[in-house]
């Protein structure tokens, strides 16, 4: 029995496993291919089909222990699923389907071999609820932390691709959904969870939209579809310093009246638990994973009520585009300068 | 004159420059976007269009500091060039064209921004060489080493692809160009270059292997038009392990006879100097990125002289594919079965 153990955990350690049977343990779980790949895992790369007339889209993000994932903050299937949904949320922004996923790895030496492949796992099943499989990808030892670097292939039709450029003055800004509630489980976990100021529920729901944020790929396709939106992206740095990307490509000024941001009910209590102002407590806060949309006012009444009425989400009005350039937050509608900054990866 | 150095300076920290300032120096030089981008960097996903007909592939492979380079053997510059060959190496070895690439970057804190866009700067090139457009990425911070993860897409006709899993009974295995000099001068850098066995002109051409590879997206091409080959991939591992991948995927034994190894004459000084037989000097050595291909014999002469004088390459049959499993490595006709292993990156 002992020898049989000490076999097991010599089998799931890295050095005796290799580059090769790591790859056949990771790669054994993904399923049969189909739906356009010609050609999976496995060979110098892989092969696939887009759909006649549709344009390609791709995007890429990588998850950092110790910077955008703890091993002891959330359960390693969590974490797989985590960069699945940061990467689909980048081709729901874009207004498309995501297809194929490339999952690119940098593997401690002497990382445990199941709580990685419980990781990948996660990030199978993340894409797997969107239709996307893994197709490809590699990995390497490294000396520094474990990075997951996915690239995400999706498609889309050239006429509803959303991007950041096209805002025009006068239009509207929307969100999506409520904001905050992953800034509020980041804050529990680095508080150790304080329960006396939050209900177990709520406290449920900010701590599963910090670990598994759910990508707004209905949504997208929905205001892709419309035919009224001028501009979308996702918030993953924070409101406030998204809204200034779509600004700046846009070549636009975007008011956010602050006081009609959607904050979310554990972030308004975890704001006020640490004195901060609820809705300046989400707006600062990344990863929310939600769309940022401008559109007409006039045209998109339709749009926000058929979002709310296929995917539950409620759409709401933040603000406005005028002419100049940056963000203005309003409180009470008057502007307040220091408000304006998002996250910095170097800063 | 000393405020404004010290200015320099502190726009070159990233630190103070930031994700978004990072961002814009990296992208500020990589060309115009056309040739099929609708939207290059800057927005949540990249929109591409691959022309009608074609299927996409899609490759990555990341190159870490102190694993896959080293900041005192190579130029910055050669750093870039090389992580870019590699990619390419993948799109050539499906017979593929490449045509844009995502990269994403992992970097310590405290890296200097100089030597970072140099590095950059040389990745572009090196693509820009093959007609590759950069058309997305990311960049995060780590705690661990200088991390360059590139994802690759190319586009190939459906009658062209070249995988891994068509070698047939009684084809003939051939390789492109000389092998050994990747390892040569990788040799030569990790011994302080002796330069006493080795003339001049032939260090310099190791070092040029190891520091910069030339992908072989030309003979791909040739190689995929021809008709003829039955599988094909390129030496990034070494020649034995790479074999083995397609014995495996084609459920073939493949044969290799190791004195028809064409051995670079570099690698034959040096692996005099330490007592190797240059063959297995060269057929151990990875990362020559050659191309390994299986075509039957009869068929193949015409793509070997079309190789020949298209890219002034030699092509050298090596041996032959038979039935059965594995790789069998050959000197004088008779089998040496302790030569069958490739380079695995936990291992």
């Amino acid at each position: 029995l002992i020898q049989k153990k000490t076999l097991v955990l010599k089998k799931n350690n890295l050095h005796v496993l290799g580059e090769f049977g790591l790859i056949d343990k990771l790669t054994a779980n993904i399923g049969d291919h189909s739906n356009g790949v010609m050609v999976g895992p496995g060979d110098d790369a892989a092969v696939l089909a887009i759909q006649t007339g549709h344009l390609l889209l791709a995007t890429c993000d990588s998850q950092i222990e110790g910077v955008h994932f703890r091993l002891d903050w959330s359960a390693p299937a969590d974490i797989g699923k985590r960069a699945a949904a940061v990467n689909l949320s980048d081709i729901a922004a874009m207004g498309g389907d995501p297809r194929f996923a490339l999952v690119s790895l940098a593997v401690p030496k002497d990382f445990d071999v199941d709580t990685l492949l419980k990781i990948y796992q996660g990030m199978s099943v993340g894409f797997s609820s969107w239709n996307t499989q893994i197709v490809g990808g590699n990995t390497a030892g490294t000396s520094g932390p474990l990075m997951l670097d996915i690239t995400l292939l999706g498609e889309v039709l050239p006429n509803r691709v959303l991007n950041r450029a096209g805002a025009r003055v006068g239009d509207i800004v929307c969100v999506t959904g409520t904001l905050g509630n992953a800034r509020a489980g980041c804050r529990l976990l680095s508080d150790g969870m304080p329960s006396r100021d939050l209900d177990e529920a709520l406290s449920r729901e900010a701590l599963a939209a910090y670990r598994t944020p759910v990508p707004r790929v209905m949504a997208g396709e929905i205001l892709a579809a419309s035919g009224v939106v001028t501009a979308c992206m996702d918030i993953s740095d924070g409101l406030i310093g998204d809204a200034a990307h779509i600004a700046k490509q846009s070549n636009v000024e975007i008011v956010v009246d602050i006081d009609r941001v959607p904050v979310a009910e554990a972030a308004r209590c975890v704001a006020a638990s640490i004195d901060e102002l609820p809705e300046v407590f989400a707006a600062k806060g990344g990863e929310d994973f939600e769309l940022l949309f401008t559109a007409p006012g006039s045209g998109s009444a339709r749009v926000i009520s058929e979002i709310g009425d296929k995917t539950g989400l409620p759409v709401t009005v933040i603000g406005e585009v005028r002419k100049g350039q940056g963000v203005v937050v309003r409180m009470h509608g008057r502007p307040i300068p220091e408000l304006c900054s998002g996250f910095d990866h170097f800063k």
